[in-house]
């Protein structure tokens, strides 16, 4: 035993007794007859004392050149501060050390280990062992902990099984990217790292498990976005003999308990969205709903002058911006040069003021008058003091531009407040989305998602038409969770195959375990599967997920702290059956 | 909603409730005017009935050609049952059904779904899907699942983090060959999945996370002997500030929770035995110690006379088998002919049957008087009616070959109860084992491992010598778990990495990340990892781990079920950079 106590448990009710902590050195005063040393471990932080009255001198001098970082055991007396810290929970108290051994020394760390550090994210990362015993990043890891638990405890209670699913499976080339491995075993044969669980939790309800769940990691070998990793975690789940309604209600009673056991905040019924709905009323299939600024589409009001980008445009719309007429004419034009952005890429922004008054003033008013953006104004809820920014073109381009206005907005207005949650249910997905760049259809979700009762004929006729029984799990802009009720026999699965350009080789090579599965008497199933990364850093008032993993990786793919991937030796490639081919 | 109720909840309490089921046909049987169904899911059986007085005619028909592992549907009213079944939980009631739906037809299947299956492995395991609706194997995957939660919540509640390590890391060609993963974003690099996250938690506690536990799944690309899967799951834990001590009754008491609360077994204070003496007592790291049969070593007592055989050996020695008198000379002759195997190896074997009337009769009275053979009894425990069995030759062979003939013996004595718990932990390892082939050196536990206080330099003279802060927890003859105190100093690893034949580059290009971390305050720490595949197997009385994990891997490491490894698609290898290199 290395300590008696830990760093962040001695109080008042100590006093007198005689204790042995370990830790790391966080900070030292030096004040000449007295030298304090903040002692930190994961627990907390305890003040030691040394002085000239009570400290025997060599113990002192050691004390006076201890380094940070550096990790140290004291034995001493636990007695009462003269002054006394109430910001921290052992701030009553200090340690007078009677003992101390130097357990290891330790260099000076490259950036500082402080709630607000000097280092950099490169530096950070090449150090993350350093970084983690920072505050922010160490407190993450643990409620990522505290939200895994919480999530296994919830599905235990409700009679799901967690049942691990393998690693190295096979490769399916549609869709993401797979990592491959290479069987030594098996000559020229390689294994797939899952993108999902997703046929093996269909086996599983195939084979009567009824509730499964998994925290489970999934691969993508993509190019990364920003806030993308290459190995990621899900809550992944599968139910049988349920409908999409179960699904629904069991895995909001889910979100309902994180949000309350974690965050202690209570939301009733989470709002049910269609796919279509969102598109039109927020531009987006994963719209932030803690804020307003709804669209309002305009062109029956404004479609009737001799306003020509108006006119030739299929969709014109509008958002009031709350408290937006405060804006400079120069705050404004910089909004336009925003949205013209390439990132963005409208063309130009036509705005109109909200005054006070009732009056209104656009940038457009040698063609509209005042009666014409008072509809305006009612079309997009505007009120006075308000401005109303408006967007033209293509439906799928304005909307996608006027979703980024408005969240940016938002942003810039304080309206995204991160410990505020605002769940909601996107259903009634479309089941194919067309490739706009090869003019095929593929899955919206995925192949083996079942399209609405009804509509399999449709697939023919207009297969972008066709709804799919599939859902997502919207929290504060982020899709958290997505799934769908899936085909359950062989006959639905094979055309679904067809329709998205498979042969039937190609679907027997692939799937055939799964279709032939189908024959044995498959229940009819759904399930669900959440981004547990983003979950963590939603919940924890975040966006970006980086620093909800232990040790993630950059842009590159790459570890930068223990330098992976890297080169193999010859034998290892020889073993595998591989040459390189470099270029 | 498919169901109001499960198959397995209805009793005498439901009568007269209108219910709804689903489920698969488990047994159909038509006695003409009346038709029982037995309906399955995972919580139980229901019997449904059909009859020609009570149910509508085309119901009737539509029962009687119901054929197996159907999925049905159906609504009806719980009723008393005129035959009781006790042996089941639903066994006072029936459904008589008013309403039927078939959900999905299936083929009959390959094999029967009963407890006692007429399916083969290979059959079972291509068809894993319908396997798993056995009873058998569903309990299994149901128990392991209530390991797992029981261990998280323990450790959990002992302040442990749940932290979740990198699967994309880089090669350490020592030790176990890795599983390597083509990096297509880094041209002509590899990741490489982890043997168990070993060097990550030791920097988690050098990042002062203080304990640190992970169910994980880790990967080694061996020759698969019977019972090794090349993906298998971990109960990986690592501490901070802790002596072996520490780590030993902390283990303990996760070992004892976990038996009383799986299996209601409690059991005192684990003993413990160094690893000298095991292999002394047992010839064997893993001692089984349900039974006893302990060696009793006989150089003193059995080389005094003209017998070359035993006077040439380096280790003479005998076990007293319990009750073995009663065997035939036939019997004994099969048994030496058992050790003479070559999977044994033993040259011969002398054997001493100890009468009831206090007598010996020995194979090599030639040699040996009575009093010698009484010697004999003495030193191995043996009682009159036991037949104490000699082998003889260097002490490494005869121990291995005697530990097997006890392990057999106590086999065929019915001594290895599979609902008897006898748990110790196996201490003071040797650091280092001498590869016999290549006269080098290698870590016996791995790199990390720290020796015993003083025995540095003992490194230099005595490598062999050299005893380590490993240990072992062992459970019925099986290591369930292993670990050690870690080295956490810089020096100390490179002198480790010196001896293992690492030069400075090599240790370097591979852990001097370790290296480096080691020199930021690095406190001190160990820890052990279960192997859960194993430990959930005894946990349930049995010693092959397949039937706990859903969809293992054959003996050439392929999934049968999915077919996979397979090949892959010429632009899959392009992008990887990669030619195949086949023979």
């Amino acid at each position: 035993m290395y300590r008696s106590n830990t760093c962040g448990e001695l109080n008042i009710s100590h006093i007198e007794t005689e204790v042995t902590l370990s830790g790391w050195v966080h900070k030292q005063r030096d004040k000449g007859f007295v030298v304090w040393v903040d002692l930190r471990d994961r627990y907390g932080i305890t003040q030691l004392v040394f002085d000239e009255e009570r400290t025997a001198a060599h113990l002192l001098e050691t004390a006076r050149k201890l380094g940070r970082e550096t990790v140290i055991q004291v034995k001493g007396t636990v007695i009462e501060r003269a002054s006394k810290n109430p910001n921290i929970p052992t701030g009553d108290i200090e340690v007078l050390v009677t003992e101390l051994e130097i357990l290891n020394e330790s260099l000076l760390p490259p950036f500082t280990i402080e709630d607000e550090t000097d280092g950099g994210e490169d530096l950070r990362m090449k150090y993350r062992y350093l970084d983690i015993r920072r505050n922010p990043v160490k407190e993450n890891l643990m409620f990522r902990h505290k939200v895994s638990m919480e999530v296994r405890k919830y599905l235990s209670d409700q009679g799901f099984i967690d049942v691990e699913t393998p690693y190295l499976i096979k490769s399916t080339p549609e869709g993401a990217r797979d990592f491959l491995v290479p069987s030594r075993m098996n000559e020229g044969q390689f294994y797939a790292l899952p993108q999902s669980p997703q046929t093996f939790k269909q086996l599983l309800m195939v084979g009567g498990m009824d509730k499964y769940f998994q925290i489970v990691k999934c691969f993508r070998d993509e190019d990364l976005r920003a806030d993308r990793q290459p190995e990621f975690t899900q809550i992944d789940c599968e139910l049988a003999f349920v409908e999409q309604e179960d699904i629904l209600n069991t895995f909001e009673g889910l979100t309902k308990h994180l949000l309350k056991e974690i965050k202690g905040v209570e939301i009733d019924n989470f709002p049910r969205i269609t796919f279509d709905d969102a598109m039109k009323r927020y531009g987006n299939d994963k719209p932030d709903i803690r804020f307003g600024m709804e669209f309002g589409e305009l062109n029956t009001v404004a479609q009737h002058k001799d306003f020509n980008v108006f006119n030739s445009a299929e969709l014109v719309v509008g958002i009031a911006v709350p408290g937006g007429n405060s804006y400079t004419r120069k705050e404004i034009d910089k909004l336009t040069d925003w949205v013209k952005r390439p990132q963005v890429g409208a063309l130009g922004m036509v705005y109109c003021r909200c005054n006070e008054d009732g009056s209104f003033k656009s940038s457009v008013d040698k063609f509209y008058d005042q009666e014409d953006l008072s509809q305006w104004a009612a079309a997009t809820h505007a009120e006075p003091g308000d401005l109303i920014c408006v967007l033209s073109g293509d439906t799928n381009k304005v909307r996608s531009q006027m979703s980024a206005l408005r969240m940016e907005l938002a942003e810039r207005l304080g309206l995204r407040k991160p410990e505020e949650f605002a769940p909601l249910w996107v259903i009634d997905f479309p089941l194919l989305e067309l490739d706009e760049e090869t003019g095929n259809y593929h899955a919206m979700h995925h192949p083996f998602t079942s399209p609405k009762p009804g509509q399999l004929d449709l697939l023919d006729s207009d297969p972008g038409a066709v709804k799919a029984n599939a859902y997502d799990l919207v929290l504060n802009g982020n899709e958290i969770g997505g799934g769908s009720i899936r085909i359950h026999d062989k006959k639905t699965q094979a055309i679904m195959f067809k329709h998205l350009g498979f042969t039937e080789e190609e679907a027997k090579a692939q799937f055939g375990f799964l279709m032939d599965a189908f024959q044995y008497g498959a229940p009819p199933h759904g399930g669900i599967a959440f981004g547990l990364d983003r979950l963590v850093a939603i919940l924890g008032g975040q966006e970006t997920i980086r620093d909800f993993i232990a040790f993630p990786k950059n842009n590159s793919g790459r570890d930068v702290m223990i330098d992976a991937p890297a080169t193999i030796d010859d034998t290892q490639l020889k073993e595998l059956h591989l040459k390189l081919d470099l270029e």
